[in-house]
């Protein structure tokens, strides 16, 4: 009698592709072809949250804290660092270079005029020095969205896979804020719930666990970075050392929810002890982000990976 | 003994107010006084979802699909029908006049030289006439965002209550998507919910209508339109009318999930029959967006409403 499938196996039975996905894989496909050839390493970076419908009509829907910050921020220190960026992203969350804009309005920067229309003086030079990284970058940023944890799945999946051309010139950087649970779709009402029926009681599943297969199956010689977001901090070190020892991945960066900005720590196979990264009082005042630093710092351990698997 | 609390003061008893609430009210207040002394009609649009966090340090909450189309086209046609605006909306969602370049990136609309920036010749007249009307239009819009249902729920009482002053000038247009169900805070976790835990059962309480104090206590002279938005065409009318028979306002506007930018249907308490807004084919050719008919419908309503005030 042949097993049963496994969970991730079934999931993606009974969840179909989303919209586009042959499309979205295909330059994703050209774009891991392309960097093969040259031999240029290549990062996928998840980013923002997942949604989690609760109606097959969705009206309503679970979704996880992320704005992107994280993911975003990450993606133009790896196009500093001279990585292609696959910046795969929660729609309308923050994205390179556009997220120093957030909370502003374009139309406070732009001069109307009957006759002509100008950047602000005031806005000049900061507009200025972005439209020039963004236009200087964006030849090596390939940026694909999603919604549903479904979507986020079956492109993760597919992404994975067609970056195991490169090697260990791929890192998968997975910074999106996934959901642990969801309601099957044959378990999910096909209409808007109604309030008269009273309080709601909600079932969920446990989603299963992708980076098992991600590890082993789809990309096995890639370096793979995750992260442990907590609110807990006595659960951090465990948690982040857990999730290490689970999946045999390269490096696990633990974060809690309140200090999420200014300080990290970098959980890896190697060592027993996390190395720590933290933003200085100088730091924060000369607007240094805290991505930089974690960037810089993943470069050098995917230099030895990489250097490791040419000679290992 | 005295009687107890309705549902809806306990709500209010139990979630503490939003951040900035007080420095909120008081630019709410500013604008509802003047534009009594002017007699200036005053439309309060709400706009997106509410978010229900199910645990205190949140990372996961429950939403309501809305991005904020509907509230911020209205937004746009309720200023240029001469309506100051105060727009109660969902933290990111759509916004007047910005809500026209989403999905696409300021930064490929600018030109950045190494000595001068301007704006690309391909967008100097959208973006010329945008930000003209935005430039024009600023001074009576009043921005006010939230994130929580709580927060959005502080913030429709005190706007409500301070449009108070502006008897039947004021005009309500509740466009937000709130959330019908919630978790007390007594209830919620304080930490991340533990995938290791297995499956989560969520129990959640219904949100009490806040309409009924809306209508009669808060502000009981002004305009009130609602929406209800459904994905079951069969319910469509039945539940727009119960709505409206059960909360005594002005308009309700029911609407579907599938077809909600072509078609309304406004129910309003002097006729059985609905009427009905919908474009038509040369309309969806030359852009027409169906707020603008909305508007211009519901201006005519609550000018006859202000006449039968004054006179009656």
């Amino acid at each position: 009698m042949a097993q049963e499938d496994p969970s991730w196996k079934l999931f993606f039975e009974e969840n179909p592709k989303p919209t586009h996905f042959d499309e979205n894989v295909k330059l994703i496909q050209d774009v891991c072809q392309q960097a093969a050839v040259k031999k240029n390493r290549v990062a996928l970076i998840t980013s923002g949250g997942t949604t989690v419908p609760l109606e097959q009509n969705t009206v309503r829907f679970i979704d996880n804290f992320s704005a992107g910050t994280r993911g975003s921020a990450s993606a133009e220190y790896f196009l500093e660092a001279g990585y292609l960026v696959i910046f795969l992203h929660r729609s309308k969350s923050l994205e390179p270079y556009s997220r120093h804009l957030i909370g502003r309005n374009i139309f406070d920067m732009i001069e109307a005029l009957p006759d002509h229309i100008t950047v602000g003086d005031k806005y000049k030079i900061e507009l200025g020095v972005l439209a020039e990284k963004y236009q200087h970058y964006k030849c090596n940023l390939l940026m694909i969205s999603f919604n549903t944890l479904a979507d986020y799945l079956w492109l993760l999946q597919a992404t994975a896979q067609k970056m195991q051309i490169l090697g260990p010139l791929a890192l998968l950087y997975l910074a999106a804020a996934v959901s642990d649970f969801y309601i099957p779709t044959s378990q999910m009402p096909c209409h808007k719930i109604q309030s008269s029926g009273g309080p709601l009681s909600l079932s969920l599943e446990l989603v299963p666990k992708m980076l098992a297969p991600l590890v082993t199956l789809w990309a096995p010689n890639a370096f793979v970075v995750s992260f442990k977001l907590e609110t807990n901090e006595t659960l951090l070190e465990t948690k982040s050392k857990e999730s290490l020892l689970k999946y045999h991945h390269n490096v696990v960066i633990g974060n809690l929810l309140s200090s999420r900005k200014v300080y990290v720590m970098l959980v890896d196979s190697t060592s027993s002890n996390a190395e720590e990264i933290r933003l200085s009082a100088s730091d924060l005042e000369n607007g240094v982000e805290i991505e930089s630093k974690i960037v810089d710092n993943l470069k050098i351990r995917h230099e030895q990976y990489y250097a490791n698997h040419k000679t290992g």
